[in-house]
Parts: structure tokens; C-alpha cells; sequence
């Protein structure tokens, strides 16, 4: 028997589709490295009727959790703590001590002087903050809003309300599952292990070619379960198994790897910038960037501590900087096309020598939606690695796609070139990601 | 009476958080956009028991349209044709003209000789895609998979099935509006308006406050139905309301407006992306980025047509870049350090030179986890604003947050602070956008 759960995300919003919902891929991906099976999401505006009719039929599908996102701010439209207690039938009362701890954070952020947060507007909107429902558990704010979690009994599922904003819940998730009530909710769960194997330049009807041979070859591959994502370019397979499972799993990865080994990167749970940033350990990188606009730079410096390796980089949107700033010949522009390897590699040159790196990647293309020829259509970019000591190398490839998914392809086709370029394997080995998107 | 409607959305890969849905959020704004009420969203795997529990939900609530994406696949997961035909009591049979429909497409798509497809399990792919419930109306495929339209009657809603591919599906939508089914279930509703008010630097509570006043004082204000929304320091309010509130709308409009006319500053749908395109039209402008690493360059850029006013930029994450390529004193950075209004007044300046720009905005900041000290906290963020013939304008904000959140708002600051620059308005004249995050 495994443990069910639905996630209930709230908020005008997302039901009304201007912000996408990260919380319900967040908490369903959690759940399930957890063990737990995701049955249902539901999506509601701030409504308590909806609220409530989307409680009732969660806790009758026979669930054993039920996560709720939003609702939990100092407004007047924030009502899910107080639908929450209703549909469980517990009264609400203000815990001094949170109403404290969250007066507290505000003053600080606002730097306001002790006591002016406990007054006004201010006040209310704290004191609201701060109703728990009786007998349950508080978690204590990361934001402003506190989570709740509230005991399963023979009529409803354990319920946990986490607030809306991302940052906020994902910050408070290890606290939440500490809570008794959702110990106690998961404790009849199977412990699953959750492996993933990431590819670049692999299609998923070759990668799902591979799963019907590992169908019949494998004994025990109907205890893996497996999904596969393609995202950006690269595919990934994620497969979830009881500890019995294992040998079976072992066979998989060994298929899937051998199979394809020039497309898979990463059977450790390592994305791309994981290795980039591995890779970059101990050198200089810079970035010349025309079509990605500066997205490279973005997503090296991402993450904390790559100052220690990157030096920074140049966009050249308009030719004058690829002259001014990268020293690309005009002559090179004006006889190949800014759209070139020539001048791709240039760039890629040129950023290695005038920002002093030992590393160095280079972007131009055609994003579009206008400016694609023939012969230099919408989608086609090209790269430059220039790697001190070693000849410069260029790729071009075509990315289907919206000026978008064009620039984002080239984003992640160049972290690739990165790493394959540093690793020393000739870059642009791997067959290029511009397999038809997804359906 | 407005019309209200569901979205019911399938598919394993949606519910556990491996594919962002799309089409949940695509088909509510365009529901919304013709008067329609959209009360519930619900996401449910390729399990035939969830999604006949989530089509037993939404026809209990009192709907008048569900509409349901995905599941119409050949395979033998796809289900929901199947499962919703059970629900409503209606026999499956094939639709022999719809059969040699998809057969023909998929022949040409797969490039065979006449009656290829017609056998083998491509066949049975085929013959279960081309099954209609009795009395529904099919829809043309877009894709390979047919929609599929059933009318509404007194015991539950009209529910109109399409595909889960995106594509498919927003190319499917307008003949989906045309068939009975639909027509009839749209028949009652209200045409509906909605204006949107954008502000930079006011707090959700400030705004809250002002709707407590203006309910006080409009009349007909409940017949205005506003959604807030905090992002990236930036506040959205959305009101949708029919013809006869359009007075009452205009007086909450003005009372925000003058309530908060420092930081209101789009009335119109116009977002501060539209706002900067409109301002740089006939300009050059260079960005000069240390802590927010290329994402001003990278959005400026994400806009087609941007080529005409980007000249580029240069990401000076070393200090060896702010001084090889944008002209930084190293003296400065030693006496001042390099997050410091100095610097960012001569990144600025730097870059306004080098890359022969006439506006350009810099960023100096210590983005976090590590790097802060009392005086310069994680989160602190210099600005410098550079128009050519007017003193360079900085501001210093502080941001709250992770390293992803401070510099996410260091780049809308920095959108900000180039509309009110090239504007004329002094830059930084607006309070800074470091209030709480939404809860």
C-alpha cells in the first residue's frame, strides 16, 4: 500500500494562467523522491467555496496528504488557513508568540523602529497572519507566513498549508516534514531510490526504441518507474525503484549508457552546469555573446562561488562591439556575415584575450522571428571555443523553435561545448540537438 | 449569470512536475478573454479511476464547460476519450471518414505508399484515435488526434476534449469555439473587461489598504473583481468587470493612481519591458554588469527588434574586467571597493564610452551567499544610469533574498531606473523596492 497525496495550489493568479505554478512540480517531485504517489493537483482562485469544494474532494480520494500552496497573506483575499480550519471543523486562535516572531521580521525588513509594526494596517495584517488552527502545528515563517500542519484523523487526510511564494516553500519544506502530523501521514511509505540519466542530442523516440528492447531483455523492469523529459535539448530519464529493484536498474543504466554513449553526460544526477562548474575548477572563462544576449554570462554566474572562474564576457549585440570590444576585424564581418564561424570564432578569440581567460565561448546567430536568409536561416547559430594553447573550434547548428527556445537551445548547447571543450574532447562530436520538439 | 468552465489537464508527465503544463494556463486566459469564468483546475495522471473522480468533481460544480487536454494519443495510456465516453453514458464507434483522415496524415507524415498505414499496429493506433462518443461532434486533428466536442445537458456540463500538444491544441482552439457543444455552453456568458495596474515599490499591504478605502467609498466596487500580485518588487492588479461597472473601475483606477502616483506607473497593460523598448526607441544603449552577471543584456535582448537600440554590453565580473574593458580606475575600486556608487558611476560611464551608446546602466552588488560585510550586506546593489550630456545618477538598494531573488530584482530595479532615466525623471526617485516578499 503506498501513500497518496494532492497537491492544492491557490490563487487568482495561476487559475487564471498569468503566473505559471511552480509549487505543484515542486511538492510532486518531492513527494515522490519520497515515495509518496501524487494522485491529484487541483488549482483554485482565491474563492473559499472553490476552496472548500476542492478540500472535500481531495480528502475523499482516499489520500493521505494533502499539501496546500498560497493563500496565507496579510490581505483580506489570503484565505486558506481560515477555509482550512473550517473544512476540519478547528477554531482559530492567534498565537502570540508567531505574532511576535512575525512582527519582528517585518520591522527588520523595513527597518522601522521598535514597536511601529505592532500598530495600523501592520498590526491587523500580522495578527491575521498569526491564527492557528486548534491543536495545530505551526512552522515557523521563512517569509512572513507561517506554514501549518494539521493531523490526519479517520475522516480526512493529514493537511499541510505551506505559503505561496517559491522561495518561501521550498525553504520551509525540510521543517514541514519534520511536523508530527506529516511524519505520521508518511510513515506507512516504501523508501523508492530515484536515479536519473541525462542525455544531449538523443531523441525520446530513440530513447523510448532503447526502453522496449530493455522491456524484454531485463528481468525486473516492470518494478522501475521510469519517465523520461526532454527539455531544452537534453533528455532526461528518471526512474524510481524499490530497493529490490536495483539489479534491475543496474542492467537499465548499463544499456542506456552503452547504447548511447556519445549522447549520455550524466548518470550521477549532475546537470550540465554541475560539470560546467566542475570542469571550470582552476581556470579563467569569459563569454562573447551576440544572439544569447548575455544568457551564457546569466547562467555561468548563476550559481554562487563561480566568481572564483569567471571573468565576464562582452555582448556584441551590434557589430561595433564585436569590432570595438573583441577586435573582430571588420573586413571578417562585412566578407563572411556576422552570422559565421569566422567571426564566431573572433569572438571567442578575441574575449579570451582581452579579458585575459584561458577559456572562452562564443554566440552568433539568427533568433529571429526576422533576419533569416536562405542560407542563414532563423535558428542557426554559431559557436566558437577558444581554449588557450589548443586551436580555436567552431560549431553550427539550426534550433527549431520561437526566438525563445532558439536562445535558450544555444544557451545550453553552449554550457555543452563548454565542458566538452575543457574536457578536451573535440567539441560538436555529439550530434547536434536540433531534433524535431516535443509532442 | 456568468458562464463558469473547468480545465481538466492529463498526463503522468504534468502531475509529477517533469513537464510544465502549458495548456492549463494558455486555455484559461483564453476562456477568460471571452467573458468566461474559470473556477477549478485539475491535473491527473494516465489513471482512468483519478480522472473519472476529477470529471465527477467539476460536473458537481455547477459548470457549464470542462475542458480537457491531453490523453488522445494512439497509445494505450491515452485514455481520455475512453474514460470521458464512460462518463457520460455514451457508446464508442469509429468514425470510418475520421479513420482514413488520420491514416492519410500519417502517411504523408511518415512519407508511405498509398494504404501503408492502413494495417499493423500503426492500424490500431489509428482505428482508436478515429473512436467519437455517439452524438459528439469530432474535430478536425490538428496533429494526428482528433477533438472532440459533447454537449452539455441537465445532469453535467458540455465537455470539449483536445489534444495535450500545445501546438496542436492552440491551433484546434478556434474550430473547438465553432462546434455546438461549445457555442451553447458559451451562449449566457457576459462580456467582460479587464484593465491592468502596474506599480514599482509598493508594498501588497500599502495596496491592500487602498482597496479597504476604496470599498468604503465606490459604489459598485463588489462588482469589480481584482487579483494582486507581487513579483520581483513589482506589484499587479488585475480587475475584471463587466460593461455597467466600467464607472466604478475608473474611480478605483484614479484613487490608486493618486494614492500612489510615485509608484504606479503603467495603467495601460503596458509592463516595464514594453515601457523601456518604447523609451530606447532611437537611442543606443550599453549595459556595464557585475552582480546581475548579463540577465539586464539578456533581457533587453530577449525582445525581437531589440537589435535596434542594443548596442551590447560587457559583464565585468573580475575587477580586471570593470578596468580592461570599461575604463575603471583600479584606483577607485582600492579606495572605494568594487561595489561601490563610484564604480558604478564609472561602469556606466565606461561603457556609455566604449560602446559608443548614449544611455547605459550598470550593476555593482554583493549577490550572496557569501560576500557580505556590515557595511556592504548581501543583497546591496549599486546602480549607475548614464546618459549621454546629463550627470551620471546612482542608487544603492538593498534586496532581500536568496542569490537567484537579489538578482531577479537587481535586474527589474535596473529596467526601472532606465525608463525613469531616459524619461528625465531622476533616477532613484522612486522608493526602493526592498519591502517584504509576497506571502
Amino acid at each position: 500500500m503506498s501513500v497518496r497525496a494532492g497537491i492544492l495550489v491557490t490563487g487568482t493568479e495561476v487559475l487564471t494562467g498569468r503566473v505559471t505554478d511552480l509549487n505543484g512540480p515542486w511538492v510532486s517531485t518531492r513527494l515522490l523522491a519520497l515515495g509518496v504517489d501524487v494522485a491529484h493537483i487541483t488549482v483554485c482562485g482565491d474563492r473559499p467555496a472553490d476552496l472548500m469544494a476542492q478540500l472535500r474532494f481531495l480528502a475523499d480520494q482516499r489520500l493521505d496528504l494533502i499539501v496546500t500552496t498560497g493563500g496565507l497573506g496579510p490581505t483580506a483575499d489570503d484565505l486558506t488557513v481560515a477555509t482550512v480550519a473550517e473544512f476540519c471543523g478547528l477554531e482559530l486562535s492567534v498565537d502570540t508568540e508567531l505574532e511576535a516572531h512575525i512582527a519582528e521580521i517585518i520591522r527588520r525588513w523595513q527597518r522601522l523602529p521598535a514597536g511601529a509594526a505592532e500598530s495600523g494596517p501592520t498590526r491587523a495584517g500580522i495578527r491575521k497572519q498569526a491564527l492557528v488552527p486548534e491543536g495545530a502545528q505551526s512552522i515557523p515563517p521563512t517569509g512572513t507566513a507561517p506554514g501549518v500542519a494539521i493531523a490526519g484523523s479517520a475522516e480526512r487526510p493529514a493537511i499541510l498549508v505551506l505559503p505561496g511564494p517559491p522561495r518561501e516553500l521550498q525553504t520551509m519544506w525540510a521543517d514541514a516534514l519534520q511536523t508530527a502530523a506529516v511524519t505520521a501521514a508518511l510513515s506507512a511509505r516504501t523508501e523508492l531510490r530515484q536515479e536519473t540519466i541525462r542525455a544531449y542530442g538523443l531523441s525520446e523516440a530513440e530513447l523510448a526504441e532503447s526502453l522496449r528492447t530493455a522491456q524484454h531483455q531485463i528481468s525486473g523492469f516492470d518494478g522501475l518507474e521510469i519517465t523520461t523529459c526532454l527539455r531544452h535539448g537534453e533528455v532526461e530519464m528518471v526512474t524510481r525503484f524499490a530497493a529490490d529493484h536495483a539489479p534491475a536498474y543496474t542492467e537499465l543504466a548499463e544499456l542506456i549508457r552503452t547504447g548511447h554513449s556519445r549522447q549520455v553526460f550524466s548518470t550521477d544526477g549532475a546537470t550540465i552546469d554541475d560539470q560546467v562548474a566542475t570542469a571550470l575548477a582552476g581556470r579563467r572563462i569569459a563569454t562573447a555573446e551576440s544572439c544569447t544576449g548575455g544568457m551564457i554570462a546569466a547562467r555561468l554566474t548563476d550559481r554562487s562561488g563561480s566568481s572564483a572562474y569567471v571573468v565576464g564576457g562582452v555582448v556584441s549585440y551590434a557589430n561595433e562591439a564585436k569590432t570595438g570590444l573583441l577586435d573582430v576585424p571588420a573586413a571578417l564581418i562585412a566578407e563572411h556575415g556576422a552570422v559565421s564561424e569566422q567571426v564566431a570564432s573572433a569572438m571567442a578569440e578575441g574575449a579570451l584575450r582581452r579579458l585575459d581567460a584561458d577559456t572562452a565561448v562564443s554566440t552568433t546567430g539568427v533568433a529571429g522571428p526576422g533576419g533569416g536568409t536562405d542560407l542563414k536561416p532563423v535558428g542557426m547559430v554559431c559557436f566558437g571555443v577558444a581554449i588557450a594553447g589548443r586551436p580555436t573550434v567552431t560549431v553550427t547548428r539550426r534550433f527549431p523553435g520561437d526566438r525563445a527556445a532558439v536562445r535558450a537551445l544555444a544557451t545550453t548547447a553552449a554550457m555543452h561545448l563548454i565542458a566538452d571543450g575543457v574536457a578536451g574532447t573535440a567539441a560538436g562530436e555529439r550530434p547536434a540537438a536540433d531534433s524535431a520538439p516535443r509532442t
